[in-house]
């Protein structure tokens, strides 16, 4: 199982330079959307990030104008661009091409969609489908039990990807338990005192 | 009728210098989702934007963190910020509180919504509701013919926006329609070889 560190709401400049320091730690960077809408795909270009191990991926929540947005977030240096399952179905296939034939990673954000428009983009062989609550949901989320609700319903989806409220508890029983592919943290790691150090931590209980 | 023109996929240079040519012409500027997600919401604040007579619509397209996103949509200048209706409620909430508040307007974009949704969140009253098919979409659109489908489903809706497609015939329908509060075109105004001249014939065709 992947560890996915997303950094968001931050200045371009920590979000680099702690990226960078994670680097060699985790599987996965995400610069997460309000990277993209502050700062913009662009700067994120020219910035200093320089990874040697972990993927980039990029929050973008592309939701219309897929190809567009897909070609300039792969410019821009991601190896995984997300796409909304709220999107027309032509979109999806659309930035879906587009990452077949970068030979790159199209993450599915499956956020408050519902069955029918879920069965219908549940055939992307190689997508990430990634399910998480709402930011501003007031409802709770119980990962473990989501993920297996959705493994059961999808089983011929392999690979599977959960965010929210993700502790070093909820990341063992989601290891163990064996489905996803990857497990997204947000605040558990980038607001620890010592972010790497934190990082380590997940990725010690995670194996 | 309002005319509201959409600035997309150009240097955010050339974004606001044609930005500012049209404040005096038209009634609403849309800076797009495509200059958000490039340049980002820093870059547009810090710009030499400077509306004296048009309001400023910025496409975020929030579909999440809602409260962060609406806070620094409006710190950057705008007057109207967009949420995607295929967000949670939650969301939508949230943001309207926040243009209720700041005494700004909250602009829900319909895209790819099912009926029940709709229902769901048909009731913020001072919302603008933008009505359009996907971009990316390979099916035709009636701008006029979904309007009047739009109002006899949702009659108590008073401020709707269309876009998709709108010609200087469409708009001139539109106008005579008298449905919509705001009619938007993008590349109808900004590709012709002088938008401003356009745009003078669209509020000459719509008045
Ligand atoms: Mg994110
Ligand atoms: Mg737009």
């Amino acid at each position: 199982m992947k560890l996915q560190v997303a950094i968001d709401r931050v200045d371009l400049d920590y979000a680099v330079k702690i990226a960078n320091q994670l680097d060699s730690v985790v599987d996965i960077i995400e610069f997460g959307t309000s990277l993209v809408k502050d700062y913009g795909l662009i700067a994120i270009k020219n910035s200093k990030l320089n990874l040697q191990h972990a993927q980039l991926l990029i929050d973008l929540k592309t939701i219309d104008e897929g190809p567009y947005e897909f070609d300039k977030g792969f410019d821009a240096g991601a190896d995984i661009l997300t796409v909304m399952g709220a999107s027309a179905v032509d979109t999806i296939e659309k930035v879906y091409a587009i990452a077949e034939e970068r030979e790159k990673d199209m993450f599915i954000d499956m956020m408050e969609i519902h069955q029918n428009k879920r069965e219908e983009i549940s055939e992307f062989s190689n997508a990430i489908y990634g399910i998480h609550h709402a930011m501003d949901a007031e409802t709770g989320f119980d990962a473990v039990e989501t993920v297996a609700e959705f493994h059961h319903m999808f089983p011929k989806i392999s690979r599977i990807s959960v965010a929210g409220g993700i502790n070093l508890e909820v990341a063992q029983k989601l290891a163990k338990q064996g489905i996803v592919e990857s497990v997204i943290v947000g605040g558990g790691i980038m607001k620890a005192s010592d972010p790497v150090a934190m990082a380590k931590k997940f990725m010690e209980v995670m194996n």
